[in-house]
């Protein structure tokens, strides 16, 4: 059987072209014991790929030049000689920028398309999803009527921590830079949302946004803003730090924080966490999201291509603004 | 029936003496509905009493001058026309510095002297141990096996935490500003100290005391000691930061962590607390610190004088260091 790829010709030096990818096909072997033949439906493209396109390592390998490339990918098994997977079932991989392949069964995570679309488990029932929900629901321990405080609003986690709160019943202040983001967390749900580059005093502007303190604040962006968090949330409020590591690379040049002790004053919370540490709420999250989004509560916006072809220009696109919300290439 | 008390004679500028302390004879009235007549047996001296005899308010307002000064307690109850209440009864009070008193049964707490020593309740069993407990146990969380830091390890909190956490099966590493008392933190069980004012690199030194990293950190202090603790916490390690909020007064004035990000990156988890919130725990804590007392693990160090004429003497003696562990008059 054959399948068709995308691969990379060249490394880029600054903005990828057409050029840079080619559409190739390519022999697939008959399914051995234990193994599976996926068809893929959904493939993703993310800004963070253009990093493996670089031809140096970072931490991750780069993509190999006339070889296949990595991406997130959901597909359907056409042919199984695997106890753990049969014909029909859906799956999701990091097997993308290809139609189809061929897979130890136990690398790949089945997914239930019954509750959900299954082009979501790209999006906001990814870990992009699964780390707004675990932040709000485990660290933070988000009540009903409570207020919480999302920084980088507009953002992949933010932007889902947003519409996830409201749909817990809480009340919700943004923050973003840039007016355009902002009205983009108002248009989500924010009951309140504030610029950051417009402001002069952050805790000020948060606390008239939420007519008040905060019971909880979700941290991804670290500096500035932690010292506001530690201003403006009531006592007993509680701080969910976003694992988004990279983020903080040049944590070094940020403001420090000068008013610990009110740690101490309010009996403040605060917890660092990363995603993968907390993958036994994966199914409370699917339920709750599925919920959600039946209800119209929830929307995990996307922009479709179609066909293997449109993969270059769909990630092209990323980086011209192309994309609202989640930019997916449907086979 | 007569009560003695002692009772200030002036606002002492500096250093008191004992021309600024009389003792008295009052009458005392007959119990009313609901009352209780009273003979303490044990009379706590604190050095926060000095605060009260400035003659300024600062917190709480200064004691009277001729009158009742107030101070923790423990009586007897010798006769009683409350429900509440009846004669043998133990109980602890604020209505120290005399010999008996009458006062509504419902504004003290009883105490059971089966299970410990009625004047442990003026120490280790008091609202001091009880810190040290409810930090450890709920807020830290320690397993057995685990590493624990406990700072300001010579003081109140600190040496109940040493204590607490050997007797929790923790391995307990101190710090303390000085050799006498790094030498008195090794004499209550903890495996390893450190002088913090005699080292220029406070998480290298704890971290050789320990081993290794530390699972978890008792914040007395504040300032430098946040710094190094983010430092040398492990992975998933915990901070209770225990809320004397006095000793706070000068923070601005202390360095500022600059590794806040450590939080993210280890997925640390900050709790600060009061133990006035945490009372629920007090039955347990009692059960706890009498099997640790009986089994010979925790001693709740004590210098006895004995008399109602040796408060004064007593009280001053706390500032020449003339007490091991907590100094008590015993009636």
């Amino acid at each position: 059987m054959k399948s068709r790829q995308i691969q990379l010709t060249a490394y880029p030096k600054g903005e990828p072209g057409p050029d840079h990818f080619n559409l190739v096909e390519v022999d697939l072997p008959k399914p051995g014991d234990g193994q599976v033949l996926v068809a893929n439906r959904w493939l993703s493209v993310d800004p963070y790929m253009r990093g493996r396109m670089s031809g140096m390592r970072t931490y991750v390998d780069p993509f190999p030049l006339n070889g296949p490339m990595e991406g997130g990918a959901v597909g359907e098994v056409i042919e199984s000689r695997s106890d753990q997977l049969k014909k029909g079932d859906w799956v999701q991989s990091m097997n993308g920028w290809r139609d189809a392949y061929v897979s130890d069964a136990k690398g790949l995570q089945k997914i239930d398309t019954s509750i959900l679309p299954p082009q979501a488990y790209l999006g906001i029932a990814g870990l992009t999803g699964m780390t707004a929900y675990v932040g709000l629901k485990r660290i933070i321990g988000l009540k009903e009527g409570e207020t919480v405080w999302v920084s980088a609003g507009a953002g992949a986690v933010g932007s889902a921590s947003i519409q996830f709160a409201k749909a817990m019943g809480a009340k919700v202040v943004a923050t973003a830079g840039g007016a355009d983001k902002v009205n983009y967390c108002k248009s989500i749900g924010a009951d309140g949302a504030v610029d950051y580059k417009a402001t002069d005093n952050l805790a000020k502007s948060v606390r008239e946004a939420a007519g008040g303190g905060v019971d909880a604040y979700f941290e991804n962006v670290g500096g500035s803003h932690w010292t506001a968090a530690l201003e403006v949330l009531k006592p007993k409020g509680r701080i969910a730090a976003c694992g988004m590591i990279q983020r903080y690379n040049d944590a070094s040049a940020q403001p420090i924080p000068d008013n610990l002790t009110n740690i101490v004053a309010k009996s403040l919370k605060i917890e660092g966490f990363i995603v993968i540490d907390h993958m036994d709420l994966l199914g409370e999250f699917i339920q709750d999201l599925s919920g959600w989004m039946m209800a119209g509560k929830v929307t995990g916006e996307e922009t479709v291509r179609e066909g293997l072809g449109e993969m270059p220009n769909a990630f092209l696109g990323l980086f011209k603004g192309e994309n609202l919300g989640k930019m997916l290439v449907k086979l």
